[in-house]
């Protein structure tokens, strides 16, 4: 479909500059909104409100939401109080808080103004929950119905209302207080045996519920779990504040996913495609861990210089150099691989802190089974090829089963502890978890090699 | 949830034993199917049958449809005919797909013998498609309906048909010869304006589709992008043959995320939880990888071995020995920032082949830009902390820049060339980047010191 608009962006700069509005608005009209958005990409600045204002009506607004911000902003520069009025009012309140998160203060001002007092003042309650939170990505606009209610009465409401609710399918039943009580879908009602029967006979009252400061990724990967269309999110006395629909819960989903990666390849996360961040943009979010990760090396620097001396003017030692590289990759690899599993567990919340016993118990024999099969291999590869020393060979497999012993205890661990005290386990991947297995390598390495060689020479 | 249901489980060993039955039915209705299937678990393997029996009616089939494998494989086994012919009716045919694919051929056989002729038709049909093609996830049973029906005939259809249906509120519009024209939904229907308007009037005939051999992953990715609840599938001559509906395009999603992690890792990926993978299984996913690794880093070793003798003999070399891993490790990083980005860009249709140019020229620019960043704090630090020579720092600064541009050219790179021979992208993540780059970077580091140091000394 992207590849597909891509090839028709030619055809639409030619029907703007000759001005054949009427062609163009319907041959617009058989894609979908989410593909119109990427021309606004590829047409010039000057264009875009033009472009905009031949969208046919239903689809302006859909269209809007889905445009990078830069573009939005240029048509809300452009638009007339009464087109911004207008667009405004065929938006979602959750996507006018996207939109407004990305504006500068003075187009905030202006899209206030124009939205209705019940919409600005749900736009505003909105805008104050915490970025991470399920308030920050649910919307207000759902069906509440009463217990008493007939399906009739349902179908009648969602006639009158349904057009601007996010989603009509599942409703919240609510007491006078506004307590969530009960959901009920309009499938219950459908296919409901008799029809005088109220929205209380047929609704389910075990509701599962969020609240507004829940995790908002939680709450995507618990709808997720039950299957859910759209989560009730309620205050801290059970009342209904909003909804959360399946769509937003899958984005949430996929952008957290890809966040996770962004961390466990050391590059701070962002919400841009890779293709629309600059130079500039990208250097920022991926230097800091290099400079860090470089200045941590310094480690690494200190245990080889101690073993300088012997390193060079020992033979035996010399000739272990060449393995040095091989031994720190293979305790990087190691380590990342369960670091990278454990952290993946504990973001779809199949794993725990309490695990953690199992997780070492279970690491452990990992470890010595990975460690003495690439030993063997090394141990044979070396006295085949290398032309080694057997004490060579020896030292060398000895330390592969230590070092990934270390790397596979060490990758266990550091991304629950890390969760523990608040942060982020996906830090604890690949990169922070080479880093310090390197460093245990070569003591491993040197001290096992002074031991043997020393010995024996 | 998961935690409070494991809270419960002794009361629930207790009750079984002391064979309260009434009680524990009542006291499971109140949670959801996905959570009792958890408490298979963890009870005796003689209890699941009687646990299975005691559960409220509707909740037996989506709570078997939840559990491991092993467990629906104990009750298939001690379900009477009369039980497995219930079970199964109440099953939807892609889940009884899902969990056929899993089953020993007797088993599966006794499902089939089961299952009512119109379904084992179609389970058979469901059974034949590649296991990463949409036909896999997809379901037979969705509503179809004529253009020329009314909307109260629609909603008697649904009343009649729809508690088998997977979902009701996206319904499928087909000529005579089950060609897909349309789709419309519940929603369109409950709020036309005029009650006498007919499914063609109100349906979009522009419709989104997919076929049955496209990729699963790339159609729940679209089912995201579109705010999809369901989307059709056809076939070669565009009729209308499943849908698939937005859980399972979110489990797709989930699941083809954490193979992408997985394999970035250098791990076999798998479907089983990590914890209720045993150690064996565990060892077997992630040791080839290991292995291979390991094996690779025998041009490192070599290119080492080849230096040898100036590193040993040269006191200027000597003290380069030091800053090997460093350089390793940062190459390995930067390199891996790049091909992570890549791939996920890959994974979410962001990047594509044609793309080639515009990422070289970009990550050319962000090299450059890290390797300077690097490459001063570097020299900084070799000449305030290291204290060594001049010509040392510069050596090492000099080979930073480098390592850096080559690390980011063949992380960039990799990915896009394994996508376009077939291959998945994600193999090409940190670990093989890695093993690549050490090799290439030891190649400059040593041959711009030869060339440095050998024309100071």
């Amino acid at each position: 479909m992207a590849e597909e608009i891509m090839k028709i962006v030619p055809d639409i700069e030619e029907m703007l500059t000759n001005r054949k509005f009427h062609e163009l608005r319907s041959m617009l009209s058989e894609y979908e909104p989410e593909d119109i958005a990427l021309i606004f990409d590829e047409v010039d600045e000057e264009s875009i409100p033009i472009l905009f204002r031949i969208l046919p009506k239903e689809m302006a607004a859909e269209c809007f939401v889905e445009m990078d911000s830069d573009h939005q902003k240029t048509l809300i520069e452009a638009f007339s109080d009464k087109e911004l009025t207008a667009v405004i009012s065929d938006l979602f309140v959750d996507d006018t808080v996207d939109i407004i998160e990305e504006m500068p203060a003075n187009v905030v001002k202006r899209i206030l103004l124009h939205a209705d007092p019940q919409k600005r003042k749900e736009i505003n309650e909105l805008l104050h929950y915490p970025d991470d939170s399920t308030g920050s990505i649910m919307t207000t606009e759902y069906v509440e119905l009463k217990a008493d209610m007939t399906g009739e009465e349902v179908f009648r409401n969602i006639k009158n209302t349904g057009v601007d609710k996010e989603t009509i399918y599942t409703c919240y039943v609510t007491d006078s207080a506004r307590h969530l009580i009960g959901v009920i879908t309009v499938k219950d009602i459908l296919i409901a045996p008799d029809e005088g029967m109220t929205v209380g006979d047929l609704m389910e009252d075990q509701v599962i519920s969020v609240g507004t400061l829940d995790d908002k990724e939680e709450t995507a990967r618990t709808m997720s779990k039950y299957d859910l269309m759209a989560m009730p999110v309620v205050d801290n006395e059970n009342r209904l504040v909003g909804i959360v629909t399946y769509d937003d819960a899958m984005d949430v989903i996929e952008s957290g996913d890809t966040e996770d990666i962004e961390i466990m390849a050391a590059i701070t996360p962002t919400d841009k495609p890779y293709l629309k961040t600059g130079v500039f943009a990208t250097w920022l979010k991926r230097i800091p861990w290099l400079l860090l990760l470089m200045v941590s090396a310094t480690f690494t620097s200190k245990i080889l210089q101690h073993f300088e001396d012997a390193l060079t003017h020992q033979a035996a030692m010399t000739a272990l150099i060449a393995f040095i590289p091989m031994l720190m990759d293979t305790g990087g690899n190691a380590g990342g691989q369960v670091s990278v599993t454990v952290i993946r567990g504990l973001s779809l919340g199949e794993i725990s802190m309490r695990d953690i016993l199992k997780i070492w118990w279970k690491e452990i024999r990992v470890a010595v089974l990975c460690g003495v099969t690439l030993s063997a291999v090394n141990f044979g590869k070396m006295m085949l090829i290398d032309h080694v020393t057997l004490y060579q060979a020896a030292v060398v497999s000895l330390t592969i089963v230590a070092v990934v012993i270390i790397a596979k205890l060490v990758g266990a661990t550091l991304p629950i502890v890390a969760k523990r005290i608040g942060f982020d386990p996906a830090v604890m991947a690949s990169p922070f978890i080479t880093t310090i297995v390197d460093a245990l390598s070569l003591l491993v390495y040197f001290n096992l090699a002074k031991l043997v060689l020393g010995a024996v020479s």
